[in-house]
């Protein structure tokens, strides 16, 4: 399946709001050659995240911003394909941080760790349930948010890759789960593919009109919001805390394509009620992937947790797949297949 | 000075945004007399606070809205005027939750505090340095912000009543403080009068003209956030956060007048820096006033703390001071004295 040539996914303008398909363009090179103390990998399995939004702009970032000119930066699992580094070997598989293009260039330091496939049923789940998304459900979840048994949970952008693990997770630690999504099919799948207690469709519907649906749903207060969305649902929601609730402030996807953002209006209700916010990024967690990683393999094998994956193909999609992030067409863990 | 009859400052209307003198009244009643197991509180001190603002709606808070047609809910230092409750005798000095009125009656169960006003230089202390303001201040700044010498602590609304012993508080611990305030002669205060390391002024400034001056005055970024503003101040100190920031949310001033809330933009801030933000209601910490109590009264005492209060006279004037929270007219702690 390897290209002779070397496809990459540039970024060439920063997208002003939605991403345009203007803003990038594919070109084609040779394959590079591995520098001195580092790594040429033939990428197969392509992570797209919403964070990756984030990083087009020229904005502060825990990341520095894509250079324009340069392929979209991106989570991979692929090959050794030529290797100047002790320790890795052509042939061997790897996840790094690299960008969408067919190979990627590791310069001495980069970050790449070796994995190994034999434990899962495709090297893909390395970008999904064994991997960041995995993790950041299962760190957000129970470190960030302190969950407990008894409490109620509210995760929005529920169907998602990280919300539905989230959920899951909630279910097995004893909490009451209440996903939020987009749509009756979204809906329908949190209650029958992954168990949720409730799920609220927040489409078409004012701040008010959700409030009034989750309190039904959370009479007694939310205790635990897992916050992948932010703007009006994460309003809505504020108005339903309980005492002392955590807030794990995880995504704001609403938020990345909207230059005239809205904002959070109902801030107030953190003071009300005494609650925390706590801006959750999965890197302060990376010293904990295997013990994580380990109990999410667990739950998998004994079935009681489902990770679905959004698997889309070819590099020249790259476009066409990324913005199913944000139209809600994904369902599961978005990622681009291109070897 | 006691009125021979009961003058009472009522709410009649619910503000939309900006209080309206026509939604207040002030009646004349006849003195009440003390039901059995409770008191009738002659209030001399009234404390008048951006919370009463929030009562006024029919909103989720952590007290139920005040009740159109009774007095508006405060924080009263008076004397008893007469008992039937045992522990307390007439002409004794209290403290407790009252109303903008001469005489509250206290209902069995209500809060009241004996206060000894021989440790004060007057009894109005109870209201700001040694009450609930000096304590919001102590511990918000110590406990939710677990503030720590050498760090970068960020004060908005510096020049007010809670905003002033924060900053002071602060420098007392060795941290570097920044005060943010309206107007050239509050940022004159903060460093002549408060001793501030830097005031900034964010009058007239767009948010990325204001998050410039913050980056000027905190290069290695802000540590401790104490947010009494909200609003375009709030987000522009959020685009200046250092990792792991801790944000005390004590009020949200400049919006409790704004019925179409910009709300705040910058949250994505929150998880790029792995920052924390802390509802903070001094309720949480009433069982720890003697000892912040004593810490505070001991650093006035050796003129290490310096805390104003702007006492304004006469019940008939409630609405014009109440509205001085608003204005920035006043500085320090806001007191109504009406006897």
């Amino acid at each position: 399946m390897n290209q002779p040539e070397n496809r990459r996914f540039l970024l060439i303008r920063r997208p002003h709001g939605t991403p345009q398909p203007e803003d990038f363009r594919l070109e084609t090179k040779a394959i590079p050659t591995a520098p001195e103390g580092g790594m040429v990998i033939r990428n197969h399995f392509i992570s797209l995240d919403p964070a990756q939004r984030g990083w087009m702009d020229d904005a502060p970032s825990y990341m520095p911003p894509i250079t324009l000119g340069e392929p979209v930066r991106a989570t991979t699992v692929g090959i050794v394909h030529e290797s100047r580094l002790p320790g890795f070997v052509p042939g061997q598989w790897v996840l790094g941080l690299n960008a969408i293009e067919d190979y990627s260039v590791v310069l001495p330091g980069g970050f790449t760790s070796a994995i190994d496939i034999a434990i899962v049923d495709r090297p893909s789940r390395y970008l999904s349930a064994v991997g960041a998304v995995g993790m950041t459900a299962y760190f957000g979840l129970l470190e960030a948010g302190q969950a407990r048994a008894g409490e109620t949970l509210v995760v929005t952008g529920a169907a998602g890759a990280v919300g539905s693990m989230v959920g899951q997770i909630g279910k097995i630690q004893g909490m009451r789960v209440i996903g939020i999504a987009g749509g009756p099919e979204k809906c329908r799948r949190l209650i029958e593919d992954y168990g949720f207690d409730a799920a609220i469709d927040y489409k078409g519907k004012s701040v008010a009109a959700l409030s009034a649906d989750i309190a039904t749903a959370a009479p007694g207060g939310v205790d635990v919001l897992f916050e992948n969305v932010g703007g009006d649902v994460m309003d809505a929601v504020l108005l339903n805390l309980a005492l002392h609730a955590r807030i794990v402030l995880c995504g704001l996807i609403s938020e990345y394509n909207a230059p005239d953002k809205v904002g959070i209006r109902n801030l107030w209700q953190i003071i009300v009620k005494q609650a925390t916010i706590h801006g959750f990024l999965i890197a302060g967690y990376v010293d904990r992937f295997a013990e994580g990683g380990a109990q999410v393999a667990q739950w998998i094998g004994e079935g009681r947790l489902r990770v679905d994956e959004d698997i889309q193909h070819g590099i020249e999609h790259s476009y066409d797949a990324f913005m199913r992030l944000f139209s809600g067409a994904n369902t599961g863990k978005l990622v681009l297949q291109i070897a």
